[in-house]
């Protein structure tokens, strides 16, 4: 069987998500999300962003979380402004849209968005009514790319979006290896405050499933229950949310285990680059992508599986490896083997 | 801590399925769906309806399976029929609606539909283009009010649809106790030879989450997975949907949870019965709606939490109870000892 | 060729406006409803209102103005509650569901809504979040069955509404028949002071095509126009709908119109009732329901169209009749002449 | 008052329009375009396309058009692929996303499509089920740019959408402009043939109001009144469009409207050309588009309406005008005096 670096979501869970599913499993809970692990989850998810007026709600998946909050937010005219490589644009099979919302795109080098980069799209929508109104900004962190966002950068986009009266929404599905990486300099906290809603991914991060919505600005918190309801996401055993959110929140093991894979992809990073390869982004989370040749990728094929992400030319490709919480040493060890074996030591 | 008679959802799961999650836990799997325990899952359940060529996806929940079932299937001017008491019209925050689509109402005395209230419906909806096209019929299975279908009923009902090019589609969140009924004669095969398309649920019979729709009118069946992802309920983990199905289709698990449930809440309507108590409707599932006095309510309240349904006069009114794959002999017997304390027995 | 009293828009458009629009014609004036006329003309309905910030948009048809304000008010979550004869329940193709909101129907006698038949609606959907939540009533006046509010009844709803926190919308396709119905006590600028949107309909009432829509609710005013251009609504040549209201407004020939509809009805109406001819409802608009037998049917038949409305048994039906701005005295007469020929006088 | 080159509809209809509005006004007639001024206008099309089999409706504007068409054409999970260019894309407030789908957009030179452009959007589109299906190909003749497709432009187009199983639909808002260009090979019966659905519009063209949407393809034909009526586009008066239509199409006055708005561009257009002006594209209907230096722009200011629409330096711009079938010889002399006042005649 081969090592799969294709997503951080290939393996099931941490085990103590699991011992405390059994732990607490003939217990008599309320039902939707009222049942006491829901509840004190959230509560150590309020302490940790410090935050005591958030409003969090748990979700089943990331496209789940995207559509919920960005059509509760929007009004009918509004739209969303996204990057690119926006995980709300291209892979999730147009469910923003299918709540009758467009995305406006625009096109980055990193997968990040910067006030210069919204500024020509909000002068180009100015025809009004002829034209949607831009009224969100969506980001992720770390975004599709593997890139993070810095404390100033954030600052700098959440103020230009209350000048702009836009909503700063930020995609979480790898909020615990953004944060976590080693190049960060952003905390959960700043994140709470320098946006009006985010999640913090549990899928790619050790839960079975979950994401925890978190809604900082006030404003958009009155009812939101309901659209959770409308879009099929409230689960009848929301305590299986629950529980898991509270293992992960405790003891800060949502940020050890991100803090773990990023630690493993960045030994495969530094032993590629030790050989001269060169990257398509410079990442410090659990994605990396190595442009290397098409033989080496072969040799690597033989034991490991992983996306070809682009070509470069027609001798040299662009992989993309992801690790996760659950990545071993052994596999990074036989990984870097073949890297080691394969690629000459630089002079 | 007051025992729960208000749902079968209170508890978590079959032991045998956690332990199955344990089992497979760090096996690395495709994501999506793709996993072999839900391809396998999927390999019980075609067996077991005999329909090699059904189409089969897990979903989180009822809301969910509804809603992305009549959305795929209706075109925008289409609708949908229901008993008044179906799920989709009352319970799910306008999930139909949500998706564009009317949901023409039916009353009934017993939750289930017939040919003979269809007609009307149809005949009132001639007035082409000004009205929305009747084009499917939703019915539940046992119903909301824990009744259930006879195969003779399905099958008229299943005749007049395709002679009406109407679709039929059963909610099946509680199939393992309609099926299972001491006075069915239904078969899981018969279902899926009578229905276009109709789900399993799993939530409300010892899954942690998790319904299986299952699609056999195979005109349905293309591209189906797309409108799956579009409304973010295809997980990342389908694995955790799969391991359930396939410990829950194994050795028939589902259908014995199922028949323990139901007997339970036998046992507690016969003692109820031979105390002379009337009930709302004359359920055979683990749904019961005793007629009681106020008296009565507040003494089982002290030890058990249920809904008080409906109130009939000043002095009495009906409660539902429900019980689960996991309520105990305790729980039973504790409640029909107040109720032989309380209740006279008949001369 | 039959004269025909099936509906009140049969012909085409009062020939002033025809004049109105040929002495224009040539004029270059500014799209999308910027043109001189339709300022004029909402400054002409300003006036009598009495509302110099209501917020006026001109769009072609009734289930376009419905579903244009119905949509841009309610949230994903929210839904509209109407008298199960409203128009945009059963007779415009589903077309607010298919914005995302259901419609709560309620049975009435009349077509009109009252606080008593409401507040049993409001308090069925308190299961917070698993139902729809009511936050619009829509009315209309006159209603699809011909009857109207009083300006005691408009306000009692509209009080109630207010303090519960509703919307109320009143639907006025047929609102200058309502207005100078014989019996109404109720004037255009108390609906303007009672309702928090409505609308004045031209199409069956001597326009081409064209519905004022009013919004007197000022937090509801805000970017509606992009609403307008969204849902295909917003005419490039504008003028064609600000012309037909600038002539209707003008010398309130919209209210002459109406005026001389309702008054060939009544004529009608009294020659039968002198007959002893009994009426499905008591109206006093251009809509009547007369019960009468298929044999006088059958002769009505031959000259003139209309429709069979309810069959009451097996010798009688109730038959609707429309006259419009435009039905002649010779119609009437004749219609008349008709049934004193074949009704025997009352003794 | 300034003569206004904006656009085509500034000013009201064709005379002849208001005439025929007028001889027909009182005859009583079906509504819901069952009136027989619709049915014959619509028995001239077919002759005109040579498609006795096309279903074709009239409804009020351009955005109405392309809604209806596409939200009753495309599943849940479809989109609609179109030039960034495209009228749907920029213009219309997010009209098509509103009903579900999304938007794919490609940039070209010139706003016209080709097999080539399409070809990486459909390779970017082959991760079923997490992108959207691209299903549809949408156009514009003449396009947003002014140019024009040409017979064998269309035919490969046609055959490319036919092999990869997409619909094509072309935007006909200003097809009398396309088709009667002086560079135009392409025959209204050529777009039928080429086409699953087209329209042609009559707001920009001289009508009051009115687009002509033709399905030839017959798949797409069932029941497709029912999306009319629900998205509020069915007048209760489709006389109104009928007449309109029937007017138009009668002896060709359609084209020879266009033609002349054609010839109007034209004449200004030779005339820069003569002083040496270029053009942002080189168009052949009545859209051109000059640019000149911010002096002449204005000069021009002080007698002529117009948008600026698109700056090339700190000196030019280029300037967008639109001439329409009521566009006067007076009007272009007197610009065409200036033009030549200003620019020196070339050597």
């Amino acid at each position: 069987m081969k090592f799969s670096f294709k997503n951080d979501y290939s393996e099931g869970c941490h085990p103590l998500i699991l011992q405390a599913l059994s732990t607490y499993n003939l217990d008599q809970q309320a039902g939707y999300g009222e049942d006491a692990y829901s509840l004190q989850a959230k509560e150590y998810i309020k302490e940790k962003i410090n935050n005591a007026y958030a409003d969090i709600y748990f979700v089943s998946g990331g496209t789940q979380a995207n559509l919920i909050v960005i059509s509760s937010i929007l009004k009918p005219y509004q739209c969303v402004i996204s990057a690119s490589t926006g995980h709300i644009l291209n892979n999730e099979t147009g469910a923003i849209e299918a709540t009758g919302h467009k995305i406006l795109s625009i096109e980055t080098a990193d997968g990040k968005l910067r006030a210069s980069d919204i500024i020509p799209v909000l002068e180009g929508h100015r025809n009004i009514p002829h034209q949607v109104m831009p009224k969100m900004v969506y980001i992720s962190n770390s975004t599709e790319l593997g890139t993070i966002y810095t404390a100033k950068e954030l600052k700098e986009l959440s103020d230009f979006c209350k000048e702009n009266n836009l909503y700063l929404f930020m995609d979480g599905a790898r909020m615990g290896h953004g944060l976590t990486s080693e190049i960060s300099d952003l905390t959960l906290e700043q994140v709470a405050a320098l946006t009006d809603v985010f999640y913090l991914g549990g899928t790619k991060n050790g839960a079975l499933i979950g994401e925890a919505i978190i809604i900082n600005n006030q404003s958009l918190q009155e009812d939101f229950a309901f659209n959770i309801k409308q879009k099929g996401a409230l689960l009848a055993k929301g305590r299986l949310l629950g529980i898991q959110f509270l293992v992960l929140m405790k003891d800060d093991l949502y940020f050890d285990l991100a803090r773990h894979a990023n630690r493993q992809a960045m030994k495969i990073k530094n032993a590629l680059k030790e050989r001269g390869v060169h990257f398509l982004s410079d990442t410090y989370t659990n994605q990396i992508f190595p442009v290397i040749s098409n033989e080496l990728i072969e040799r690597l094929s033989e034991k490991f599986e992983f996306y070809v992400w682009k070509k470069m030319d027609e001798d040299f490709s662009a992989i993309r490896l992801i690790t996760s919480w659950n990545t071993s040493d052994e596999a990074i060890n036989n990984f870097i083997e073949i890297i080691n074996d394969q690629l000459p030591a630089i002079q």
